[in-house]
């Protein structure tokens, strides 16, 4: 199928989309994106999540536009994260199952279309700015994939080498950690008036508070809470500098302004009361903050608690900007019913959680099925690519409603459940790579369902 | 020195021992003190904190009493954790660094003094129930070690063979584990009842939930928190069951009850919004509930924001029951004028974590400093005794009372506090086995004190 031809069920999905933008398209022009996206953020960092890291900017941010608690990255590890973010569609379908090394070949499949391909057709101009970490080869780098500048480091600040680029070129080598965030916010502000006249997608992928940590001056040592409360600072400063900016040129009313993480925190930072971390499929590994602000679009002041994915940014800015979706299955849906305020739920399929090739969990509704946990313990070598997964002797289950941190198992009284999001999943991974429906079959194939009390083996990771 | 004689500090805390309770003791025989005992059970596992789990006796044992936000294990493990607490001394003085094994020759070492074998000396009747895990050769079991009578498996229920023992017989093997519970209650009673005549200790280290987790068909599948809660609810009711015997047989108001446990949840369970689990020293692998009821002696429905530990509990019984303390330093303090309301705080040394001859970490004041953390990757064999210790490159510095999970280390805004710290754990170690002392040079010799942003070196453990 060629992007321009549509199925029935695309067809009506863009004709909808046209007919509810309509009334707004008429007047002006298609909104303007900004993706603000932050690197290893956990789900309790910001101060509308409870933190005491002062956030005034995402704090107002939030209250004037949507929160959600229960929204999640496809993936706990950076590279898998970004791919699902900017594609609609799971790490493993796109060619990016696990993080991305500088001297890897790889990167995001040329055959996937992007965010800013997407909105580019749509006739956006488009800037990525920060961390990139989905191919360091000049065909995977931004400005091939739909945008038409970079500026920032191509993947982790930990990484070596570590040049600051511009578009192609090095332009400093080591980059300066401590000037990053202030440099990242004068190029978006250049970039907002520049493009004013056009409509825009600036994604803002950031580098911190991935560690090495750094703040600028005006920052260091001042939040109370660390480098890594320091460098989350500076990035709400940044998110002020950009919301000032979208309103000192007249243009917030007609940008969303998206803001959210890649994946839970690694050795600073907080998840919240949620178990786990990055690397981890456990809700502090995956559930990020997530918030959106269009004024006079999305209803101020409200906190979402539908189940919503990266993944369904793509989509949805797919309906809103009057884009068309790329002709591959997204995974992904459109969200803007629960963004505009019409509905409070969603209905979707369950959501997967991979540690590379392995599907290590599930959520589907309030419930979540573990088949596999994260173990650093275990090393699963390449061509697997799955790093640390652990394989549970019988699957797990939490209500996720009732038991956000994962405390308490019921699966033995809930069989059905589990038998239910099992045969939900294999059906789900039928259009998968092979690998990926490998190693679930293997693993169900070896876990035992759910009996009495007592019965449970001994899992061998201590 | 012998046990007769005491020095000028001992002399004067048994003299204010025996002035305070004096009025009490002209009319009333000592008090007898019930100690009970979780196995694996997390900070975030009781209904009074925060738990979904019901557990309406203790949540009544609290309001009818005193409970503490900040009480310590002294081990994430349980062997080392109840070495400390039976002897109010670190694991690391009293011979069990480690967690025991079913083969191992070894035990608590016999030159020191249980807190059974304190109130034997005071005319205590006293009895065991449940699991001891301080050495399985007969030198080291309860009934050797100041405890009348035993009753219970000797250590983990996932460790073989698994034998349900009466004093120094096996009388059922492997264990039945959905009985164990109502067993062990039924024994608890029945010591309470033959007991009333005279002063008794009864010591009710529980063994859930630990896993394998099982609960009695009474219990099972009705907590709705999975087996682990149904194991908790099964607790609770045994409480409530002693308590309640405690009650009929008017001796409610001559008996301190105390409840906690050993170490953080391990794979089930909840260590509310804490960071880490058992094994870790991290607060969620450390930091128990911890109740205590005296009607007319503790005011009840207290909540107490004082720093305790475990080991403090041998100290107070000392003073509590007028029973001389052992002839060696004591690492625990007598915590009674906190537990008798008479005052909010405690003025104490710091507290260490250790896994196994590694201190990882010291509490003073507000302050935390991690020396090392859990690490799994990081296996150091025997004879060190440190299973799971990874050296941090730099310390890290927590504020505890602000930052209880642990996110944001600020130790390059507090160099002073790191330097007095680390000073005050080698004054602290002093006294402590060369391993100890060796260990802690070695890992600070290699340490970097904090300095600026960005400058922090990479730990290699992921």
């Amino acid at each position: 199928m060629s992007t321009c031809s549509l199925d029935r069920r695309e067809f009506l999905n863009a004709t909808a989309g046209a007919l509810i933008a309509a009334p707004f398209f008429a007047s002006t022009p298609p909104p303007n994106v900004v993706l603000i996206y932050a690197d290893d953020l956990g789900y309790g960092d910001l101060g509308c999540y409870g933190s005491r890291i002062p956030t005034p900017n995402l704090d107002r941010m939030a209250a004037g536009g949507m929160r959600f608690t229960q929204f999640y990255s496809a993936n706990p590890v950076c590279s898998p994260s970004r791919a699902a973010l900017l594609t609609g569609r799971y790490p493993t379908r796109v060619g990016v199952p696990r993080v991305l090394f500088p001297q890897d070949p790889g990167g995001l499949a040329d055959s996937e279309t992007t965010i800013a391909q997407l909105l580019k057709g749509r006739g956006y101009k488009t800037m990525c700015i920060g961390k990139w970490h989905l191919g360091r080869p000049a065909r995977y780098m931004p400005t091939n994939r739909g945008f038409d500048e970079y500026f920032g480091i191509p993947y982790s600040n930990d990484m070596t080498p570590r040049p600051l680029m511009h578009d192609l070129d090095v332009i400093e080598e080591p980059a300066t950690l401590e000037t990053l965030t202030p440099r990242y916010t004068d190029q978006a502000l250049r970039f907002i008036e520049r493009s004013k006249g056009s409509p825009f997608f600036l994604y803002m992928p950031h580098t911190y508070p991935h560690i090495p940590l750094a703040a600028s001056e005006r920052f260091r040592g001042k939040s109370g809470a660390g480098d890594y409360g320091d460098a989350v600072e500076e990035i709400d400063w940044s998110v002020g500098q950009v919301l000032g900016a979208l309103k000192s040129h007249g243009l917030d009313r007609n940008t969303l302004v998206i803001f959210s993480s890649d994946n839970g925190p690694w050795y600073q930072g907080s998840p919240g009361r949620l178990r786990g971390r990055k690397g981890s499929t456990y809700e502090g590994g995956v559930r990020e903050p997530f918030i959106a602000r269009f004024p006079g679009r999305i209803p101020s002041g409200r906190v979402s608690r539908a189940v919503a994915s990266t993944m369904d940014i793509l989509p949805t800015l797919a309906g809103l900007c009057g884009a068309p979706r790329p002709d591959k299955p997204l995974d992904g849906i459109d969200i803007w019913p629960v963004l505009s305020g019409r509905t409070a739920t969603l209905e979707r399929e369950a959501l997967l959680y991979f540690d590379g090739w392995n599907v290590q969990c599930a959520r589907l509704g309030r419930w979540k099925l573990h088949f596999a946990r994260y173990n650093s313990d275990t090393y699963a070598p390449a061509p697997s690519g799955g790093r640390f997964n652990l394989p549970l002797p019988f699957p797990e289950l939490y209500d996720i409603e009732n038991d956000p941190d994962e405390s308490y198992d019921v699966a033995p009284a809930n069989p059905a459940v589990v038998t239910t999001i099992r045969r939900r999943v294999e059906q789900l991974l039928e259009g998968f790579p092979a690998e990926v429906q490998k190693a679930f079959k293997e693993t169900v194939a070896r876990q035992v369902l759910p009996t009495s009390t007592g019965a449970l083996p001994k899992i061998k990771d201590k």
